[in-house]
């Protein structure tokens, strides 16, 4: 614009951007001014006849332009006293983004922090391609609210996947769909506390977030014992429900004993309790067949649970949940009568299901992770023969026992050499019933294929 | 075992019992995953060799157990189709999938429900093409469990957005990403509630699954007066917070008055309030520039919601707010530690955005929404000239005021003729404080193009 604005009484220089239209300017330059404070609270502004004068433009763009304002709050248009910037404080943006630290002498190069799969193995194109396919033969009508359990196409693919390769049996009308298993224990904890449960039972060993979601939502979380055959479900008595790994313990790394299978499953029966299968890495068994969900025993007292963040990628944000045909409607209740998953993802794992680029996922990725633990494994023996290496079978973590007394200090020393390392301390129950054991969880999923090797050394080196 | 499992193939969890011999169990054990549809009619089983492997048996037992229930039925085997479970029929699952409703006289045919956008022009093209970018430059570390306001790179496009197209004062540091205004409700009723706050004012006319979700947080929502100048926020008092909707009353279509604008921000200044500014559908003004958010004038007290369920797909499960600083804990904490939203689409919105597909595609979606919103305005003009039309300034749906008496016929006549209308009492709060009205609430944004003409017409045969 070619003239700078005039008579306003304050010296002041505005530019309203030419491009979007004169009105669009000049709205946005004088809302700009008043935001900022340039233009003072309380400040008359010329009135419309000579502001438009002086910019050379219709009068009637200025009188717009002053009743947009006027509408949106910055001015004021009063009988008598023309119009003004209106009075009203204008605090300070709130706080920037911080920026990323800089790197701390000792800072993690390496990460074996357990609980993630390898992410720089997430099959982006495959993804891509499903995408593509799923979003290609989706009704509109799919991209809708839609069915609060999540879709039917997601639903169906589970149904068959979970039967086939976990045992589990389920049909597409009673499985529900999660943001993650943190969003369906959320789910639970609101259903079981609704239905009066006050206590679920959980491990020992276990994750502190999940015993904190269940009292989040107001339920106390007692231990039950661990010992050499491992988590002691005998001990349950009247909890409303228990929080279980059967297939794969969380940290230990063992799958719950025959013997104590069966009594989790005749306690729920007994006293009418409910057992939560957090099935988590079910999919990675490498020396035998996984062991079969629990679920399948008893489909009407277990809700099996399950997700993507170990098979394909947390940031996925996708997860399941098999529940019992009565507990159905409760269970969807608590989740809320509007899905809380992105339609587009749902469709695009359904189709990644079906298509059998799930099954080729997992099985490329279980030997993959096979040949890391087998070199993790070998390495521990040659270079810390001591170290008593524990829960192999199975998942992407194992339990490297350390002498008594030295988990702390080995692994500050490992963050001193840039590997983030993580103990079983971390894991145990304030009140756990087991005897205390130092140990390292070593996530041997987490690394990239390309900073594996540097990262087991790292890890050799720290070790006692 | 010389193989572990083996990367070809499906995953298939058997539990063969040991005790009756090898191919006996697996005989039995496949017989009954047939029987019971664990295994789905037409499933194809792993080859001989590879299922050997998995188990650790030798092949000639698997292919003998493979002989024999396809001898029984259970099993079919075809030359380059490998081996599949038989197509027959399977006992019920415990609670089907109902089937599809077989269309009733007067189902829908056609519908105007408001709160929808038009779902078949969702730019799937346009989306698919953000989602490669986006994929293809996301560091690997983008798809762990992430930020729990959400990724930085969505939060960063919104910010720049908002203040651009919105008024909004944001950085990307006060921004949560939530799935939609649903999620991002109740988030801020348990922040709330967790702050001490007990009410929380609505508007007479406005959703009732918002009410419900601001009283399941143990909130109650007394209605503010509504009157010809539209809301009146002079009514607050002592409430913690109100829900307004301020550039587009929903559902009476109007802008909230600009008197009442500078009332509530003062009301929330004097008494340490809140305002929830849900800015649901703020893209669509039609005949000048969209009201500003209330959120510039009071960055400090009012917390802004958007969603792209109007302006792309509610499917998608993307919404945002933009929470005042010394609040932002609280309500991360509130939405839990770990993000409930999926990286993959936030990632893809943020590509979306930045690369200007957003813009276009609200631009191109507000000439279509503006052509239906002058054909359906002519329709009513010409076909029923009695009825006042109002709200036509912006969004997706228009308010058809109707003689008294007359909305609950007028609603029965159009569902058996096949179409589905919504009346405002469905709007209405149940302590409304306001003159009871019949009026249809018109989303002439719902039907697809393709069906949009007959839609038109369908009203205008049921108008009075």
């Amino acid at each position: 614009m070619a003239r700078p604005w005039a008579a306003f009484g304050v010296d002041l220089h505005l530019e309203p951007a030419g491009t979007s239209g004169l009105r669009r300017g000049l709205t946005d330059a004088l809302r700009d001014a008043a935001r900022t404070g340039r233009l003072a609270p309380g400040t008359r502004l010329p009135s419309s006849r000579s502001l438009a004068a002086d910019l050379g433009i219709a009068r009637n763009t200025v009188a717009e332009a002053y009743a947009d304002l006027v509408a949106e709050g910055w001015l004021t248009a009063r009988q008598g006293s023309g119009t003004r910037v209106a009075d009203r404080a204008v605090p300070a943006p709130s706080a920037p983004e911080p920026a990323p630290r800089r790197r701390e002498p000792g800072a993690p190069v390496h990460s074996l922090i357990p609980g993630s799969p390898d992410l720089a193995a997430f099959p982006r194109t495959e993804w891509l391609k499903a995408a593509r396919r799923a979003l290609a033969t989706a009704p509109f009508q799919a991209l809708g609210y839609g069915d609060p359990r999540g879709t039917r196409e997601l639903r169906t693919a589970l149904a068959g996947y979970l039967a086939r390769a976990r045992g589990v049996r389920a049909d597409p009308g009673s499985i529900v769909i999660t943001a993650g298993f943190s969003h369906a224990l959320r789910i639970l904890g609101t259903m079981l506390r609704a239905r009066g449960v006050r206590t679920v039972a959980v491990e020992s060993y276990g994750l502190d977030d999940h015993r904190a979601l269940l009292r989040a939502a107001g339920l106390t979380t007692p231990a039950l014992p661990y010992d050499r055959l491992g988590t002691d479900t005998g001990a349950l008595t009247g909890q409303g429900a228990v929080l279980l790994t059967p297939a794969h313990q969380f940290p230990m790394g063992v799958p719950l004993h025959p013997d104590r299978r069966t009594a989790v499953v005749d306690w729920a029966r007994r006293t009418g309790a409910l057992v939560l299968e957090d099935d988590y890495d079910g999919e990675f068994r490498y020396d035998r067949q996984p062991v079969g969900a629990l679920q399948g025993l008893a489909p009407d007292r277990v809700v099996h649970l399950g997700t993507t963040s170990k098979s394909l990628a947390p940031g996925l944000r996708l997860g399941w949940m098999v529940v019992p045909s009565p507990l159905l409607d409760e269970a969807v209740a608590a989740k809320g009568r509007i899905d809380t998953c992105g339609v587009l993802d749902q469709l695009t794992l359904a189709e990644f299901i079906t298509s059998g680029a799930y099954d080729r996922h997992v099985r490329s990725a279980r030997l993959r992770y096979r040949r890391r633990r087998d070199a993790l494994t070998a390495a521990v023996a040659d270079r810390a023969p001591e170290i008593r290496v524990s829960g192999i079978a199975a998942g992407l973590h194992v339990l490297l026992g350390l002498p008594p007394g030295t988990e702390s200090s080995v692994i500050q020393a490992a963050a001193w050499q840039g590997l983030a390392l993580q103990g079983l301390s971390a894991h145990r129950h304030e009140q756990a019933v087991a005897e205390p054991l130092d140990a390292l969880v070593v996530g041997y999923g987490t690394p990239p294929d390309s900073a594996w090797a540097a990262t087991l050394e790292a890890l050799c080196r720290v070790l006692p």
